[in-house]
């Protein structure tokens, strides 16, 4: 509750006892909703992490779900097979594991074309092969007209760990540097210029790509100094590090100007009223390292073509555990939240 | 095409252009989809096994997914949460996997009653407690109201192969005994007498059941001449077997009288037009066990709750390959086909 806004505009608790909207979101009605009605009815902890370690015996394996519900399916920089390809192995690599197999479920409404369902699976083929990684088993459900909107993707990655690697949202330390892989806001801004028919078309693609590759670049040379990754999806780079923030009790203090916002992507948030740091991500991450380690993972980020543009954005403290604070260009300090409900809905 | 109201009637060719809701069938038409667009696609064969092997070292994993968008929700004898734990368990036990960790992924609707995704959570949790496995990371986007039909829910299952369990749809040797371990028509008239208010709700219960401790029980006393094994779900026994039949390059003969259909199931589908084995299972399975071992696997069969039920319905032969026969009661043999399109929308 430390945005402003919400004391004036609370939520009526009548209208809290159905699913929003907001509870897809990636935010704050999204996690309440994982840990008080999922989490507690599981008797478990299945949200605090992007993917699960499973003891296979000798081998640890890593195991990630998610559902894309992306509109439109087809948008500049991807579409929804690409992406949910992208995703899945993306949520493997924030645990350091190499993705082994992915499992593919489609729910499709009647009446799609099925050139668009054979272009979406060619597309997860592409992606799974440039991945390297293999489609093993899948499903197909159909639901009549209405029951679903076009077709939805659920993947299931395994993946294996290799001994060293042991990224985790808990293991944040204060006086960890904070890392960034590249610039933000390219997938949520061409997402919705591609829905509204903004003009943003040609200058804004997503930046929907595994990063599994990079991962096992900076752990080569951060080993288990990487302390914490995580892929700023839904809700963005605020709810990413608010989510670190929050599993690893640190305080996170960021330095605005060393965000790297591609004028574009600016100029569309300006247009829309968002603001680019919650906007969502699909192809960068956001690191915690050991300061000593810090410039030699950067270094090797830089050196390959998913990092080049790295940049070190601020560091984690002993300070206000939980919160994230930005200094601004200003000079001025602000409290980074986590969204409270659904700012972009079917983002991925 | 060896069912003769095929070349009376067949599909036009414009329509089959575009999804149908005979595509999600379980029969001849999802199975040419599962061919000539995804398998085509992904330049792999990911259809032919209810669940894949992944190698992981010294460890032999299984992987399979689901998608569960059964309507109603909640029905005699489950739900959709238990429903969607018990698929993909079975789906893991039909390749003579032990269930180790459970992944879950929700697609929801906006409106939703949170009590409903409660209940079914809940129900969730109870079903892979009671069968032994963990949910160990999940996923939930919300989608706006009419863009599904209030929840749907992907599981996809991790399982652990133990040495001597090798069943497979392609290991059916002519002179197989076909074993089938309780009565069919359970689930799928359960499902329509509570969608369509038949009024058979009091007598007719779905047979949803984990069925991972009684595949144990028959390799424990089989070993690898418990060679195919299959969860007669979507397109019921006669999809199963045809599968199988196709898959293992040899002929079925079945003798109708061995089938158990309980009299009220068969009620239902006399009242719908049903034919019984076209009707989906959750609770039961077909077997391809070597002559020498039938008796013993079935007698092992026999001494459980889960099998308390089982018969030899059958076997395999060299003639007909891919062909499913039935001997009827009037000692006529008519040819036991998979459904065209769709019979029962929405089953599982």
């Amino acid at each position: 509750m430390t945005d402003p806004t919400m004391a004036s505009c609370p939520v009526p608790a009548a209208e809290t006892e159905r699913i929003l909207l907001g509870h897809g979101s990636g935010g704050r009605l999204m996690a309440e909703l994982l840990h008080d009605v999922v989490g507690a009815e599981l008797g478990g902890d299945v949200t605090a992490e992007d993917a699960a370690i499973v003891d296979l015996g000798s081998a640890e394996a890593v195991v990630s779900t998610d559902s894309f519900v992306v509109t439109p399916r087809f948008f500049p920089g991807g579409d929804i097979g690409s992406l949910a390809v992208h995703g899945t192995v993306n949520d493997l690599a924030m645990r350091g594991a190499r993705p082994v197999a992915l499992s593919l479920a489609y729910i499709v409404e009647e009446g799609l074309p099925l050139a668009e369902l054979r272009a979406v699976t060619a597309s997860v083929a592409r992606a799974a092969a440039a991945a390297g990684v293999r489609v093993v088993t899948g499903d197909t459900k159909v639901v009549g007209r209405g029951a679903a909107d076009g077709l939805y993707v659920t993947t299931t990655g395994l993946g294996l760990r290799p001994p060293g690697a042991a990224p985790s949202a808990v293991r944040g330390r204060p006086g960890d540097a904070v890392l960034l892989s590249g610039p933000i806001g390219l997938h949520g801004t061409a997402i919705l210029s591609a829905r509204e028919r903004l003009g943003f078309e040609a200058e804004i693609a997503s930046d929907s790509r595994p990063l599994h590759a990079l991962v096992a670049a900076m752990i080569e040379v951060g080993g288990e100094r990487v302390h914490a990754l995580r892929d700023p999806t839904r809700g963005g780079l605020a709810s990413a590090l608010n989510e670190l923030a929050e599993s690893s009790a640190v305080g996170v203090e960021l330095d605005e100007e060393s965000i790297p916002v591609p004028p574009p992507v600016a100029a569309a948030c300006a247009l829309l009223g968002l603001d680019p740091v919650h906007v969502a991500n699909e192809g960068c991450l956001v690191a915690l390292v050991a300061p000593e380690a810090a410039d030699a993972v950067l270094a090797a980020m830089r050196a390959r073509p998913d990092g080049a543009g790295a940049v070190r954005i601020g560091q984690a403290t002993a300070g206000h555990p939980g919160r994230v604070q930005m200094r601004t260009l200003l000079g001025s300090a602000r409290v980074v939240d986590m969204l409270v409900g659904e700012q972009l809905p079917r983002i991925c």
